[in-house]
C-alpha cells in the first residue's frame, strides 16, 4: 500500500537542486582519470565519510555475482558499517574467477591503507567489460591519486565517474526535518549503459547524514528497492553487478530513526522519492531510448500483483517498440496484462494511454488516433491500466526500443 | 529425459517433401482471399476431414483468451472430436466481448451448415487486429465459397492463408510405419507476423491419419509442446490467440496407438520432429530476423531447468542484438543464464558459440575473435551451455533482434 497522507508529509520534504552526494554532512568524494579503458573518461571513484555510517545494500540475484559484490558483502558482513565506497567503470571484474576476487580484496586492500580505515569499512563496486581480469597497476596508481573534497563538485566527479555509456550523471538530494534537525538524503546512480563488450550494469549510491541502525536502514531499502530500483526494466536483463549502497553517518545528530519513531515515514518517503528518482532516470537514459515510460496500474488484488503487471506492460518489446513509433497500439498493452500470470477480470480492464481512454470494461471504446500520437511524441508517455478486482496498485518505469539500441548493443566489440 | 535410442528410431521416420496438411489421408483444405483485410491476400482457410477426428488442443496462457479460443473450447469439450478448422487471418476477434464471440459462434454454424458437419466437429482460429469485430458479411460470403481439395495444392494455400506478416509459409510431413500401416504426419503453422496493429499470434495446425484417441493424442502434444511451441521465442511476448491443434482421423487404420503400443515411441517422435520443424520455422521467421538460433543447454539439475535456461538466453535481448552484430558477447550469455533462478553452480559453466569454446568452468578462455565473429555471420546460429551439474537437458530456438523489429513494430498502424 502507498503509506497514508503522503500529501501531508510531502510538505516536509524540500528537493535540493544541484545537490549530490557530498551534500549530507561529512561526506566527501571524487572521479579521476585512471585510463582503465576509454580516453578521457573519468573511470575511478570514492566516497568517503568522516566516520563509519550505518548501511544497507542490495545486490543482483543474478547466480554469476560479480567479484565486488563479493568483497562488499564480506565488509558488510562484520559490523554493518561502511565508511568508504570505491567504484571503477570500465571493468567490471565479474566472470574473472579467483583472480577477480583477490583484485576486488586488494583494491579494498590499498584504500584502506590509503584512507587509514578498517578494511571492513570499505565497499567495493565495478562497472563495465566482464570476463577481462582488472588492470590492477592502473587501479593501483587511481587509488593513490584519490584525493575526495566535501564539496558538491566532488559528488559531481563521483557521479560522472561510474557512468558507462549513460548520456548523463543521475544525481538526487533531498532535505527533511527530523525532531528539528536538518537531515539531508543524497544520491548518484549509473544505468545500462553498454561498452563493448559488457552488459547493462546498474550501481545506485545514497549517503545520508541521518543517524538511524543498520537494520532499520535495511529494512527501509529492501522495501523501497522493490518499489523503484527493481521497478525499472531497460532491456529485462539482470547483470552480475548491480547493486545499490545506502550509508547513514548519523552527522545531523537526529534522535535515531526507527520504524516507530514520528519521523521515520518522513524519512521513509524521502528515501522513496531518491531512489525513485534515480530510477527514473536510469530508464529514461537506458541505451538508445527517447523517452521515459511509466506504468501506473490500480484496482489489482495486491500491490505485487500491479507491480508485476506495471513491470510486463514496460518491459515488453512490443509495447516499446509502439511507444517508440508513437502507435497507440493499446493491443499490446492488454497482451503484456494478460500474460503476467496475475489474476484478472479481462471484462473489468481500463486501459489509458496518458489521459486518453482506450479499453473501457474490457471493450475497445473510440478516442482520436490523433491525440494519441500527438501525447505520444512527447518526452514521457504515462499508460494507466485499472484492473477494477482490488485495492492494490503499482508503478513501474522503462523506455522505448529504438533503433539506437540495436545499434549501441549490436555493434562489433571495440 | 530426451527418449532412448532416438537414433534407432529416427530410421524409422521419412521426411516428406513438399507434404502439406493434406498429405494424410482423407484431409482436403484451401485459403481463400475473403477480403478481410488486405488485398492480394489469402485470409480465409478451412482443413475438412471425411470423417470425424480424435483432437488434442493447447491454448494461450494469456488472461484475454480471444473468442475463437473459446467457442474451440467448447466443441472440443463435448466429444474430443474435430472435422474441420476454420481460421482466418486479418482479424484476431480478439477483446471484442460478447459481439466477438457471437461471432465466432455464428462462423462455427456457418461451416456446419456449409459442410453439413455437427457444430461442435467445428474448431475456429482467427489471427490479426485486436479490439476490431469481425467483417461477418465478407466472413460469410468466404465460407460460402470455401471448397477444399484433398491434393497437396489445396493445404499449401491453407497455409498461406493463415499468415499474416510472416515472410514464408511453414509446412512439415513426416510418414512412419505402425504395425505395417503408413502413417502420415503434416502440419501448417503461423508466426509472429505483425499487422499494425496488432499482436504476435501463433498458430499450428498438425493433421495425422493416425488412430489414436483424443486423450493419447492431447497426452503427447501437452508434453511435446513444452519442449517445442512453447521453447520459442521471438520478443517473448504471449498472444491472446495462440492455438495449436491436432486432428487424427485414423483413416490409416493402424491398431490404436497407445502409450504403451511398441510403436508409440515412434508416433511420439515424428508428432515431435513435425511440431519442431514448425516452431523453428516460427522463430527463423521472426519479425525482422535475420538468422535462426538455438540454444542447447546441458548438465542442468532438470530438463526442465534446462529449458528455463535455454529459453532465457534465446530471449535476452542484448544475446540477440549480440548476434544480429555477430559480436561473440559471451558475457551477454552468461547473464542470461545467471538471471533465471535456476540451480547453476557458476565455477562449473561451459559456454561455446557453434564449436567455439568461451568458458571454461565458469573461465573465460581464449578463442578467435575472427572464427567466431564468422560463425556468427551465418544463418543459424547454435549457442551451447554446459553447466555440469546433472543430466538435464533442453534446447529453445529463437532469432536475432534487428533494425527491422524496430521498424516493423515501431511504424505507425496503417
Amino acid at each position: 500500500m502507498i503509506l497514508e497522507g503522503r500529501s501531508n508529509v510531502s510538505k516536509r520534504f524540500k528537493k535540493v537542486e544541484n545537490g549530490s552526494v557530498t551534500s549530507p554532512k561529512g561526506y566527501s568524494a571524487t572521479g579521476i582519470y585512471a585510463n582503465l579503458r576509454k580516453k578521457d573518461k573519468l573511470d575511478l571513484a570514492i566516497i568517503l565519510s568522516e566516520v563509519p555510517a550505518s548501511c544497507a545494500a542490495v545486490y543482483t540475484l543474478n547466480a554469476f555475482q560479480a567479484a565486488p559484490l563479493k568483497i562488499t558483502k564480506d565488509s558488510i558482513a562484520k559490523e554493518g558499517k561502511l565508511q568508504a565506497v570505491i567504484c571503477n567503470s570500465g571493468n567490471a571484474n565479474a566472470c574473472t574467477g579467483e583472480q577477480g576476487e583477490k583484485d576486488a580484496i586488494r583494491i579494498r586492500k590499498e584504500v584502506s591503507e590509503k584512507f587509514s580505515l578498517k578494511e571492513h569499512y570499505i565497499a567495493v563496486a565495478s562497472t563495465g567489460v566482464i570476463g577481462e581480469l582488472m588492470p590492477m597497476d592502473k587501479i593501483s596508481a587511481g587509488i593513490e591519486q584519490l584525493s575526495p573534497v566535501p564539496s558538491i563538485e566532488g559528488g559531481d566527479l563521483f557521479s560522472k565517474a561510474i557512468l558507462t555509456t549513460d548520456l548523463v550523471a543521475k544525481t538526487t538530494c533531498y532535505e527533511i526535518v527530523v525532531n528539528g534537525k536538518t537531515v539531508t538524503i543524497a544520491g548518484a546512480a549509473k544505468g545500462s549503459g553498454m561498452i563493448h563488450p559488457n552488459m547493462a550494469t546498474m550501481l545506485g549510491f545514497v549517503t545520508t547524514d541521518a543517524n538511524i541502525e543498520s537494520k532499520d536502514l535495511q529494512y527501509a531499502l529492501s522495501d523501497i528497492t522493490n518499489k523503484t530500483f527493481n521497478r525499472i526494466t531497460v532491456d529485462g536483463d539482470t547483470s552480475t553487478n548491480d547493486m545499490v549502497l545506502v550509508m547513514a553517518n548519523g552527522m545531523a545528530e537526529n534522535e535515531s530513526l526507527t520504524t516507530d519513531h514520528p519521523d521515520w515515514e518522513v524519512f521513509y518517503q524521502a528515501l522513496q522519492m531518491a531512489c525513485e528518482d534515480l530510477a527514473k532516470e536510469i530508464a529514461r537514459d537506458g541505451e538508445g531510448a527517447t523517452k521515459l515510460v511509466e506504468v501506473q496500474v490500480e484496482g489489482a488484488l495486491s500491490d505485487e500483483d500491479a507491480g508485476k503487471i506495471a513491470k510486463s506492460v514496460v518491459g515488453s518489446s512490443l509495447v516499446k517498440t509502439a511507444v517508440f513509433g508513437a502507435d497507440a497500439n493499446w493491443g499490446r498493452i492488454i497482451c503484456a496484462v494478460g500474460y503476467t500470470g496475475v489474476e484478472v477480470n479481462p471484462s473489468l480492464v481500463d486501459v489509458f494511454i496518458g489521459d486518453i481512454q482506450m479499453l473501457k470494461a474490457g471493450q475497445p471504446i473510440p478516442f482520436s488516433e490523433e491525440d494519441a500520437t500527438l501525447y505520444l511524441k512527447g518526452k514521457e508517455v504515462v499508460i494507466k491500466v485499472n484492473l477494477h478486482i482490488g485495492e492494490g496498485e503499482g508503478k513501474a518505469w522503462g523506455c522505448d526500443l529504438s533503433y539506437d539500441y540495436v545499434r549501441i548493443n549490436g555493434s562489433y566489440r571495440s
